[in-house]
């Protein structure tokens, strides 16, 4: 690095410093725990690190960065999965964690304002007792923030969506230190460009949100989970498709096949069947409980599913769904030292059997270890390479399974991500699945970030 | 106009003469008949009309446009309501009326492609036989693309949405006669930013929609509607409410005053009393239905509602919501010779009454005829100045009340249209409630559209 760029650099964080005092680090400890995420890329530490406050805070440091063409890269649980957080080109990691405030609850309108440091745990811990709660679930307790800029979602996406539809609105930090609010807490708006869902997805690429205004559900007066084994993946499949297809509003269906539910028994103490597995759950009145139970139980029984065994209290139904998102854990735990690379497509549900069981089948050739488990009512699956990144056979092998999967989506209507996000990891799909689509993308990067410090080297390369 | 415009312009209208032939039209009548949409808004007519059959022509027409520096003005059925489709600054009007084809259906997907022009009556009408449907409805028999283009929604969005949860994907015409497909077939994706639901919304300003692909539903196995009056409209109000804070999934719940009750007992020939009521309409199982209906009709009785009047044959629920989709037409017929200025706000669920009663209570002392309709379940409802348009002091009454209703709405956490748009009619007030956002909206505009040539002079000004 030439000295002029040094001078500037330490410039920028003398700033910082003045601004944050000892809330800014550029410790090596803290800026390589900043520089990776959940995922097998590659750690990429920022300069420094920098634990914000307030939407103004955040505001103040986008400013110092501006001025002196430093990136930006937000940071929240560092829980993602295509290298999000890494600081490909250096810069300033903003930590959003300290913003952990819940801002407000209006419970009768079932909306609320967190600020983006907020976990998706903590958020329904402070709602226990007003009846309300956020349904969106990643297997991670992400924070709110880094869930909207990644647009998550989860087991729950089937009945409630994803965080599309549930960000009411937000409050981002753009890339020239204004601060807006975008969208509002009316049900429907046609108001102007829908910002909220621009922002939504963008993977702190157009700015850094600071704020979310959230859509809250009542918890329904009955709740019902279970556990359903098959003798193959086939019958498991094939029962989601009849069920979504039936139009029966199921609130979870989770695929799980017999790899994955190895790995479960293992991590969570359990003692499934080692079968292909759906999970379900139920909510509604009793009366449209029972019902709901009645016709996916025909339906699973009608494609080799065995009985349900039911999850009737809280506490074991609480467990059932930790097992179920600790799954990637649970899969890393298969081979001790090994790391992740989660990836995911996501297909119209008519053609999910076929991507299913041809992922499936290449996995089985490729002689990787890639546990396969999937929001199967969404059309979405995710399969794990449990891999030595250091192995490039390993590697090559892993890279062109993902590639086929993910092509043989495209191909058949879908997208090369349903809920991990583009990050560095996906960006060469991107133009595959939305082709001149990207160039607009590109245009609005520009637009808004004509310099290029907001996250880069993420989503659009500009 | 000087000689130099006078020459380019013919050259425009000569260029697209060799694309289209008889399928351009300079006459008058026809230049008229496309200046103006369904409301009071002035007739600024195009200076030609092209009517496009492709995806590939309307890209010619743009491109030419584009080389001449002229506006360009989409335009379906013409039924918006805030000067959507006005030539403010004259060029083509393209008339997307003659792009009516269903691409596809995918049954068992749950959603189908259709251009732009198909009406959302011709696509429940291609459905029939295949037990599924298209639920969003705005009072006109409105084109797709133009419901896409202005986020409409309608009596069904409490349960289904608007046209923002249920627009898949897009196929777009840009400024420079690019042509794009936004979003795919898959329920759910992270893969870039959410250009779909930027363009559903954007009224025509950033690019010309061609193609629409939709959700579609099943047609639920029961469905009832019946008609509840109440002897205020704060009964009718706050049955509402209750409905919605209870979390039952109603399919509709239509609020109308006494003034729009007695316009549409005239209109369509009916006997309601003369007093404020509400429409409802249950989805379900049979069992399921029986239990809305039996806890709504508790609510409503709490709240001085009388009994239901039920519509149990398809025949007749089709006479009672045409009745409530043509509230409009019979406001209108309330005195002949006047037009209508729909207006609309949504507020937050909480705030319904105190804003709908407040609003009633502004009218009363206006002395205007303005009845109140409105989807109240999304804490949406219109009201409609049945208006002279050329009486000054009445225009300025209907707009000082207009006003007074807006801020109200946006003091209570809402938005100044919740269905209806900005168009040119209400661009003051996407400031008032969006703030420093606009900026962000103008920019999007200039990045995509430099010359500010897509429907200029509509939602943000430039």
């Amino acid at each position: 690095m030439a000295m002029a760029e040094e001078l500037s650099k330490d410039a920028a964080v003398e700033e910082l410093r003045v601004i944050l005092g000892g809330r800014l680090s550029t410790s090596s400890a803290v800026r390589e725990q900043h520089g990776h995420d959940e995922s097998y890329h590659a750690n990429h530490p920022p300069d420094a690190v920098a634990f914000a406050n307030s939407t103004e805070e955040v505001a103040q440091i986008v400013k110092v960065c501006a001025g002196h063409k430093r990136p930006v890269v937000p940071f929240g649980t560092g829980t993602s999965l295509e290298g999000h957080v890494a600081a490909l080109r250096g810069g300033i990691c903003i930590d959003m964690t300290p913003m952990n405030q819940v801002i407000e609850v209006n419970a009768e309108d079932l909306d609320c304002r967190v600020q983006a440091g907020v976990t998706r745990k903590q958020l329904n811990e402070y709602l226990r007792g007003t009846g309300l709660f956020f349904p969106i679930d990643p297997g991670a307790d992400a924070s709110l923030g880094g869930m909207a800029a990644t647009r998550a979602s989860g087991t729950n996406a089937v009945r409630y969506g994803t965080m599309r539809e549930n960000v009411m609105g937000l409050t981002v930090v753009l890339a020239d230190g204004r601060v807006i609010r975008t969208g509002g807490r009316s049900r429907k708006s046609a108001a102007g460009y829908d910002l909220t869902r621009l922002f939504v997805g963008s993977e702190g690429t157009l700015g850094v949100i600071t704020e979310v205004q959230l859509r809250l559900y009542g918890i329904p007066e009955a709740i019902s989970s279970a556990v359903c084994s098959f003798s193959d993946l086939q019958g498991a499949v094939n029962t989601v498709i009849t069920t979504i297809q039936s139009g029966i509003p199921i609130a979870r269906i989770e695929i799980l096949d017999e790899v994955q539910m190895d790995a479960i028994n293992r991590y969570s103490k359990l003692n499934n069947p080692v079968l292909p597995a759906l999970f379900f759950e139920f909510h509604g009145s009793e009366s449209g409980v029972r019902e709901q139970v009645e016709m996916v139980g025909g339906i699973a029984g009608e494609f080799g599913g065995d009985d349900f065994r039911w999850a009737r209290e809280q506490e074991d139904r609480n467990q059932l769904w930790q097992a179920r998102h600790d799954a990637y854990y649970a899969a890393l735990a298969l081979r001790p030292g090994s790391k992740g690379w989660a990836t995911d497509v996501c297909v119209p549900i008519s053609r999910l059997a076929e991507c299913l069981l041809a992922t499936k089948s290449d996995i089985e050739d490729s002689g990787l270890l890639a546990p396969i488990v999937g929001h199967a009512g969404d059309g979405n699956f995710h399969l794990c390479f449990i891999i030595d990144p250091d192995d490039p056979d390993e590697m090559r092998r892993a890279e062109a399974l993902n590639e086929r999967m993910v092509m043989r989506a495209l191909d058949m209507g879908g997208t090369c991500t349903g809920e991990h996000g583009i990050g560095s990891g996906k960006i060469k799909f991107l133009h595959a699945e939305h082709g001149e689509a990207v160039g607009v993308m590109r245009q609005l990067k520009i637009a808004l970030d004509p310099d290029n410090l907001m996250n880069p080297g993420k989503v659009v390369e500009v």
